[in-house]
């Protein structure tokens, strides 16, 4: 058998999210009866916790849980309850605990803590035979399938969907997320073959690129931050997902003309605070590179890589994402490196 | 009159940070009233929302609030209430609104919205006649004194003081925590003359540096993020502060050795964990910067900037933001760049 090409694992992969979508979906009963359980406990308090993609991903389920059901939602601390030993009541929290593998060891301890303190606690993974699984009280399956790159692709979007359709049972609006992701599916298949020429030419044309941020806000935060960390581990780009707002209270003075800014675009509340920051980057000499639905809006843009317009507002960073992913994995190659095998990686990260 | 120097105010205000500190524990008696109003409404969820510097030293609130009266603390979304409508319950929150100015648009449409949802608003701010100080139900004044280099230095210290001194009063242990702060002033002030030449030395060696991780963890993240802002917004260096452990999720994968990690290590529970990065970023070629109280135990570290043990740990980061504050002065006169005023930013900063 002759050696895998380098990034062929993660381009499969990258493709394989409209079917992957579909499977996630086609477990909306279990979702169903995890969201009558979680309902049955009040008005919670949802604290995710993760690391990593899984903690991009978390940054929708705070605006899914907010917007949907309307509950208070967090991307928690690990480090309070897990090393500080911190003394809250949990007994009105419900724990969201997103590990792709399952064996993340301070998302454990974490579950462990919190279910100890009260908390109903709920293994979101793509293993539902791990560890972290049988620790939770229940367990939300990804069913992604196996993920064999270490970049995480797949798993990343099926979170964000598992997160959508699981605020969306628990505002009693499952069926309708549930045919959204279906319809999203869809829609993310008929994009990619295009998407992932123009990701290649932008690819090409951006080879030098060493330093890069990546503006989103709201629901196309998560998007920022899953971008800026696949061009910072597949591509070795210094890259960081910030808000829009956020780049303009100091980050704006680093820009210039070899340092690009990526903005995600959607057609939401968040557009004008988008198209401000991108205008703000411009005028620091930035290239710019527009994705999401409403790439079109960015003025000036040197590189737009649109996506169609989502079902349901909190799915577009299953679309706005795409070009992004094909974007890492073509500067990958083009720099020679392996996104199936970043330096210094491993599929399931041990690190405390 | 001889224009002034570039970057002679920020040095000033850094070495002001002392006697500001010393002004703001002076106020004990507001703080103390101030705690009596919060506590008189049971067990609040505190919500701290900020940009830039102002949301660096709110990831020290959530942790002050969380340790000592135990209260569920987070770093709120300010698009989910300010741009979505997020119709929250919030009768149950009390809000801390951190802007140096008392202008910052969206934080104070934030307090607007959440006030009419019913939280009880603070607005923690350096002008008690600002806009943000009148819209809030109370005020909690920064006493900085005026700043006026744009990147923020005592105003950011001062934040950071008020939200551990506030949460120690909430939790009956203001006068303690006032104490400490005075004490820690003391020690502030006597490092920082060494610090200022071992910083200056730092940034000679490292004038090439273009980017950089910063890590921390708990109490330590709000000091990774803040000297990650310095850097990028002083200097132009594409710096991103990160969890100790996010770095093994990802961003490892980009170092060599012109990209430096610079961690933060303190004598506490999380310790271990920013050994292990930065053992890791050192296998992966990076040079390694280390401060904080903990600077000796970082195994070959290039550079230590070591500081004081604070007499509390929630005041650790007002001792181990200094080197990386006067690092940040240093490196920009190295590069010619003017810290008082950087490219494209103004003190206030009224992006949306």
């Amino acid at each position: 058998m002759s050696k895998p090409k380098p990034g062929a694992l993660y381009l499969s992969e990258v493709r394989e999210q409209p079917a992957a979508l579909r499977r996630l979906a086609a477990g909306r009963d279990g979702v169903e009866e995890l969201a009558s359980e979680i309902r049955a406990r009040g008005t919670p308090t949802v604290r995710l916790v993760a690391h990593g993609s899984s903690d991009n991903a978390a940054s929708l389920g705070v605006y899914a849980f907010s917007l949907l059901p309307r509950w208070t939602a967090m991307r928690d601390s690990i480090s309070l309850t897990v090393y500080y030993g911190a003394e809250l009541d949990l007994s009105g929290s419900v724990v969201l605990a997103l590990s792709q593998s399952g064996r993340t060891p301070d998302v454990l301890e974490y579950v462990a803590r919190s279910r100890a303190r009260g908390a109903f606690t709920v293994a979101v993974t793509n293993d539902p035979d791990a560890e972290l699984a049988r620790a939770a009280d229940a367990v939300l399956p990804l069913a992604a399938g196996p993920e064999r790159a270490v970049a995480a692709t797949k798993t990343y979007s099926n979170q964000v969907a598992a997160l959508a359709l699981l605020a969306a049972a628990c505002a009693g609006r499952g069926a309708e997320m549930a045919d959204a992701c279906l319809r999203t599916a869809d829609l993310a298949e008929q994009a990619l073959p295009e998407l992932e020429s123009a990701a290649t030419a932008a690819a090409h044309a951006l080879a030098y690129v060493e330093r890069m941020f990546v503006v989103g806000r709201g629901v196309g935060y998560s998007t920022a931050r899953e971008i800026a960390l696949k061009l910072t581990e597949t591509c070795r780009v210094a890259a960081d997902g910030l808000t829009a707002t956020d780049l303009a209270h100091g980050p704006v003075a680093a820009l210039d003309r070899r340092f690009p800014v990526w903005a995600i675009a959607s057609h939401d509340e968040m557009l004008p605070m988008v198209q401000e920051a991108a205008a703000r980057a411009a005028g620091a000499g930035a290239a710019l590179v527009a994705s999401g639905d409403a790439a079109a809006e960015i003025g000036g843009a040197a590189f737009r890589l649109p996506v169609p317009a989502a079902p349901d507002p909190l799915l577009a960073p299953l679309l706005s994402v795409l070009p992004g992913q094909l974007f890492a994995g073509a500067l990958a190659a083009v720099k020679g490196l392996d996104p199936d095998r970043p330096i210094g990686l491993t599929k399931v990260t041990l690190a405390q």
